[in-house]
């Protein structure tokens, strides 16, 4: 089951309700909330890519409506399904391009197919998009009024939203904030997409662990012990090795986030956000947790020594909160989004 | 008098009319549109800011108004003015901070003392995002549904329109792009504000003529002769001897674009426009010039060359189109966008 944060029942949530499915590679995560961003009930159900779009669209109607069933809730009080997905899109037709981990699924027009199994109106998004306005609309950004969010993991991904406006982008491809470029040196480091020094070939999760092999072959310590004892060399085994004091672990930590500001500094002076929102399995253990508590605080000192000094403070630097459940919830509330054109009632 | 591209008279264009007013340090160009962004007349005054902003209000005000008279439009059928101005500001107050080339003007509450002097309505502005709400408005980028533009000259400035909407930013401060980070090497150079590895830092004017004295003192050539003769290193010299065939003052320019192209590609992947405006004084004589265009067809080859694959091409880049009018035009689009929220009648 999906973590969630806040839970209420029908009979505290007045209708209309909204649904979202976010899509991923080995799970379908989906849930049922109100017009608030709160959640009736969320599940998930294996992808099975391999059986393809059709195939999917008509599981992730049954599913929902499934849902429904067991919270007590009417079909016909679901008033229009969010949907995200990963990869490239092309948001206005409904169609998929080429996502990479859904190889069955290209081309396929996959809004219209789980609109139609679902039997009401589907809001499409890009999950990253769908996460980021998540976070905006019942997460970490909920008090925001333009926030950014950065998702780190072995990608870098992102997404903007600016005075309530998703940025989706003209091509479908609005924050990719893992590819804003750095470093403009031409020995930059390539990003698997041949990008040359991008956010993402300094931060995402390869960037990282490559990073640490070479400093652990130069410096020794804790990180080589391990590899040495067979350990694979993945971004928790070196905040595990940076948390029990190893300081090559804890600088490719520290350096993680000195290379993020680079890039939260170059969006906050073009988009002037109240909120950058930091989520995604790289967040080095995330709020609360005393070496995400350090990340962060480095991030928040370069990134703000990179800024005009009016905004130095002034922009809000924090871990998102709805964990994995910020793509579900984004999408619906980009469903209710589009069912409220002027704006839910609140 | 500004340059007015199309100039249309009252009989040809309906009221309401929306006056627009673009403050610069030495001038204040202003002029008078219908709701379609056509001009039925524009002027120009001195700024005079030492005489303090509520003197400009009360002359900026009169002013207008006899453009309106001298054109046989009555002042009633002119529903809103626009009213952009440099440096920094806080919009939703509508006061200035403190704008550098206007020092007697700090903290003036200089929209409402407009509204006063006018007696009708004012909407405020940053002046680079106003000029680039021109060039969406009923410039270049007329035609695109979201645009970013660059302003390139002693500091690069900008201006992002997503979707009509145009970012502002939570501190008034959004579209700064000559203060995204292209370098994040501790050695990169600083700009005026002692940020580093700025775009504004690589391609502001002073970083141009930076440049091209380093490499001209390495290399010599017409750059170094023309120097020797007493002549001052501008930006307007290096592009005189990159047309007179100077290698070095071409490849200055060239440089220059490959800096620029970062930037673009950045801006690209997190907002993902349909169009990349160029504009400014330092656009190296612009469309049509041989050097101008040599210079564009670069900063393509080098953006697309850092864009995701299925991006190249469907991204326009190319030079804006309403020179010095942008600012006033945007002013009164902007003032246009707020009189009719729903949209303009078209």
């Amino acid at each position: 089951m999906p973590e969630i944060r806040e839970h209420v029942s029908p009979a505290e949530a007045a209708p209309p309700y909204f649904g979202g499915i976010d899509v991923g590679g080995t799970n379908i995560k989906f849930g049922i909330a109100d017009c608030r961003g709160r959640t009736l009930g969320a599940d998930r159900i294996p992808t099975e890519a391999e059986r393809g779009p059709q195939d999917a669209a008509m599981r992730m109607g049954a599913a929902v409506r499934a849902l429904a069933d067991r919270l007590g809730i009417a079909w016909s009080s679901i008033a229009r399904l969010g949907l995200a997905t990963p990869g490239t899109m092309d948001i206005p037709a409904g169609r998929l391009l080429t996502p990479g981990n859904l190889p069955a699924w290209h081309g396929a027009p996959i809004r219209d197919l789980t609109s139609e199994a679902a039997g009401i109106p589907v809001t499409f998004a890009n999950d990253a998009n769908a996460a980021a306005y998540g976070e905006y609309w019942c997460g970490a950004g909920a008090e925001s009024e333009s926030m950014i969010m950065f998702t780190l993991g072995t990608g870098i991904g992102g997404g903007i939203i600016d005075q309530g406006q998703l940025v989706d982008g003209s091509h479908s491809s609005g924050g990719e904030l893992g590819h804003i470029v750095i470093d403009c040196h031409p020995d930059a480091p390539e990003n698997s997409l041949g990008l040359r020094g991008t956010l993402e070939g300094y931060c995402g999760s390869y960037a990282v662990v490559g990073r640490a092999r070479l400093a652990a072959e130069r410096s020794g310590g804790l990180l080589v012990e391990k590899m040495s004892a067979g350990a694979e060399l993945t971004p928790l085994l070196i905040a595990q090795c940076a948390e029990a004091g190893d300081s090559v672990a804890l600088q490719t930590v520290l350096e993680t986030a000195d290379y993020l500001s680079v890039g939260i500094a170059s969006m906050v002076h073009a988009f002037d956000p109240d909120y950058v929102v930091l989520g995604g399995a790289m967040t080095f253990g995330g709020a609360g947790h005393p070496l995400g508590e350090q990340f962060i605080e480095r991030v928040r000192t370069q990134a703000y020594l990179r800024m005009f000094t009016h905004l130095r403070g002034q922009v809000r630097i924090d871990f998102a909160s709805l964990g994995s459940d910020a793509g579900y919830l984004g999408s619906a509330g980009l469903a209710c989004r589009d069912h409220f054109p002027d704006g839910a009632p609140s």
